[in-house]
């Protein structure tokens, strides 16, 4: 990030941009477009919204958090109906009740789908099977991949996937500050025929631009600097040894976890390999919990969304996690919960690492 | 930009964001509130569109290059009818029909205006008497910043600006990816009773974020530190300190180029102290001149900008910017024109420095 300012209109930066773009293919696994975005996943989901969705759209959007919910807000503020399908806690949502509603609904236009909810530590394993059934009904399909894409394989013109967004902070362990949008042909006829209301998430302009080298805005130029960076790590990593090393580390931790008698709070079915929530035990006050992890051992995790606030606790393992950092964390936990009353026999995630791969 | 990342919901992080929104105080001189959002320039002008205009409302904006059309273009996107009042090449719209305007338009909802036009190198004198004017029909005052805040002091307070933005890349010599936002309590009231179609760029909601010490989505944390640190430099500096630097740079760079035989494409009476834009001699190519100075003298200026192109060369002279920056680019001109055919004796701008202050 300290390389110097380089003008964002010269061929260093379309050298710098390209280079992106090709590594960002072999994240999404896609011989399509891929285009970068300064802003928050936030943002980007916002751009994927307004990128298809026109006033009046039906759009089906499988919800089981709170970034189920955005994603149905952002449809909503293009001026789509979010058709949304519900799922008991801890779940994801039945693929029956959405085939219904994709069945059901007039003109639809889209299924937008969060693969994996932040929130409460779900992942959908039926993202490839609900692109087939979108597209049965010339449907475009949609994932919001931001905190699961690297740590989980999204191949998207494999698996159907019309638009998928990722941010740099996520699995990609680069800083906050960009989005990856991968986006295929289809799309950007739609776009070329009927552009969006927006301009800075213009993902239409920024497809015009990127074919040039370049972004339609001044872009975040230490930022690309840093994302060139982390996506060369990726791939001198290979994707597959990186999904591979998320799976083993959310096993450790989960192992660990019912180790220490806890209870995940996804059900085991769809539960998350790059947000671990797990219920508190009875007792243990969250806030307390998580400052004496933050002040005595400088591992920073987070309590619940909303109405689980107090109730489960998360731990983001993604990005350059390994099974070392789970170790410490297991360890530092277990001295926590016995701090605070909750007695756990440290010998029983001694050696977490050694058992649960 | 290097320092650890911090967690963008903990109080290492208030504090830095504290820290920015009180400099930023202190650059738009204003006892009001202060946003920052990670974006580009463009992109918080589509912020402050979306803001204030609702579909219908009728505003008034003068335009005297492209970021005056491009503002017009983001009052447009939010649904609103832009009144535009253009200028002769090289000026400024004229004051009378600017108030003409402002008269004639019914139920006038705001009056956005473009303080410095990157894309012709001229600046408004009137930016509080438009204010007043603004005011007296009951209606919003907006301006875009972007290239001139820091480089000029634009007192919000004082003069009566309800809403203000800048970029962190121009006259705050950040690295680019970040806005500033200025607003007051009147857009606040109207943010809260009407807030807009749009979420990332919902200033309501970075209202709401912000009195909490936080931002509504993931912030670029590495700007962050950087924009805090250019905001103490600034601090450091003096904003007065500063806007006569800026004054007496871009007043020896007209007076060489004066020297040199050359005439600037902005008349003076309202010719930029932060965008110099100069027509080129007969002759000189645009691109090969362009090309020569960054290749062999590293210094990289631009050209015009849509039919201006070919027509003039643009420097951008702000941020850092020093009289030896002004000495050092003049002497690599003078260079730079006598290869290419246009002499220039190398004495006339021997002593730029010691002269045009």
């Amino acid at each position: 990030m300290l390389k110097p300012m380089i003008n964002h209109r010269s061929s260093d930066f379309t050298a710098l941009l390209r280079s992106i773009t090709e590594k960002g293919k072999y994240l999404f696994q896609t011989k399509e477009n891929v285009v970068t975005i300064t802003a928050s996943g936030t943002g980007g989901v916002e751009a994927v919204a307004f990128a298809l969705v026109r006033p009046g759209d039906n759009v089906v959007v499988p919800v089981y958090g709170e970034f189920g919910q955005r994603l149905a807000e952002a449809v909503e503020l293009a001026g789509g109906n979010a058709v949304k399908v519900f799922a008991e806690a801890g779940h994801v949502p039945r693929m029956d009740d959405i085939k219904e509603a994709i069945r059901r609904v007039d003109k639809l236009k889209a299924v937008y789908l969060v693969h994996n909810e932040t929130s409460t530590g779900c992942a959908v394993p039926y993202v490839q099977e609900l692109a087939k059934l979108a597209h049965e009904r010339d449907a475009f399909f949609v994932v919001d991949g931001v905190s699961s894409l690297g740590g989980y394989a999204i191949p998207v013109d494999d698996w159907g996937v019309d638009m998928c967004v990722t941010a740099s902070q996520k699995c990609l362990a680069a800083p906050p500050g960009l989005v990856l949008i991968s986006l295929n042909s289809k799309v950007a006829a739609f776009l070329k025929k009927t552009p969006p209301t927006v301009r800075y998430f213009d993902l239409g302009k920024h497809l015009d631009f990127l074919e040039h080298g370049y972004t339609p805005f001044t872009p975040a130029v230490s930022l690309y600097y840093a994302l060139e960076e982390a996506l060369s790590v990726l791939v001198e990593e290979t994707l597959e040894k990186r999904v591979e090393r998320h799976a083993k580390c959310a096993s450790q931790l989960y192992s660990a976890m019912e180790s220490m008698g806890l209870e995940g709070f996804a059900h085991k079915t769809c539960r998350s390999n790059t947000v671990i929530a797990v219920n508190y035990p009875k007792g243990v006050e969250d806030e307390r919990f998580r400052e004496v992890l933050s002040d005595e051992h400088d591992i920073v995790i987070t309590g619940g969304f909303a109405s689980l606030k107090g109730k489960i606790f998360r731990i983001g393992s993604m990005g350059d996690v390994t099974s070392a950092h789970i170790q410490r964390t297991v360890d530092a936990m277990a001295k926590t919960f016995s701090k605070l009353g909750y007695s756990v026999d440290p010998r029983k995630v001694a050696d977490v690492v050694t058992r649960g791969s």
